[in-house]
């Protein structure tokens, strides 16, 4: 099976596409939580927050990457690059979901708990949904990233 | 590459073990969950229990088949079922996942909040963190029956 058949795998239009919905997910995760009020009191958030720096980078730079094996038809079908992108990839969406629904239960335990974080006119707590959301959008991307390339693996070993 | 030589595969002694690691982890896991107090206040724990209740009879039966392979010496090995078995467990072990990190922060919370659940005297947040870190195991264990079945999976495409 040839590699440039599948789509998704790393060098093609559908991986940089993926890239740059992780990036934007992940960004969006980012700004939503930091404008929320007091996210470091909380472990869960502060978490939240680590991941999606080294989310961001992480996808970035595969982002160019990938861009520029588009432009420049450069081979980047390697079993040593793919089995790094593979554990890479699947570490952090490992730690995305974690994340993302960490972030949800505390969010939903502080507006159970109805107290004065999640006042009605502040939107704090809204803002910290949208954020896990993200988060889980963000994990779904890096999951199919991941998954992609392991499917490819086989066909190099 | 021949599927008897890739341990854990379906209808291995590897793979009886890990199945057995899930029962037993999944199994501690509801135990400690379900013997702490107030369980049912929080929506996470009530989440873990209705995860670990899915995954319980997933790897229960499957341990079953393995067994029954071993023994028997009859072939599992095609697509369909293949198919099948990492989808299921790829889907529980992402519950896991995110049950054992929901419950895992909520803990957190409750322990820093040092509110009357997490009385030195009861050892209940002890136990909920004992049922995280249970999760935590049987999520590892499934991930890695689904990533070895995924492995097998393009030598029958």
């Amino acid at each position: 099976m040839a590699m440039d058949e599948v789509p998704g795998s790393v060098g093609t239009t559908a991986s940089l596409s993926l890239r740059m919905g992780q990036v934007f997910f992940s960004c969006a995760s980012l700004l939503f939580m930091s404008l929320g009020a007091d996210f470091y009191s909380y472990t869960a958030f502060c978490y939240q927050i680590t991941v999606m720096g080294l989310v961001i980078p992480w996808s970035f730079t595969l982002a160019l990457a990938d861009g520029y094996c588009i432009l420049f038809k450069c081979p980047l079908h390697q079993s040593g690059i793919l089995i790094i992108l593979i554990i890479g990839d699947w570490v952090l969406s490992v730690l995305t979901l974690a994340a993302a629904s960490s972030t949800a239960s505390i969010v939903d335990l502080l507006i159970k708990a109805n107290g004065p974080i999640c006042l009605p006119n502040t939107y704090t707590c809204a803002r910290y949904q949208m954020s896990a959301a993200m988060a889980f959008f963000s994990w779904s991307l890096s999951m199919a990233s991941s998954l992609v390339n392991l499917w490819l693996l086989p066909s190099f070993v």
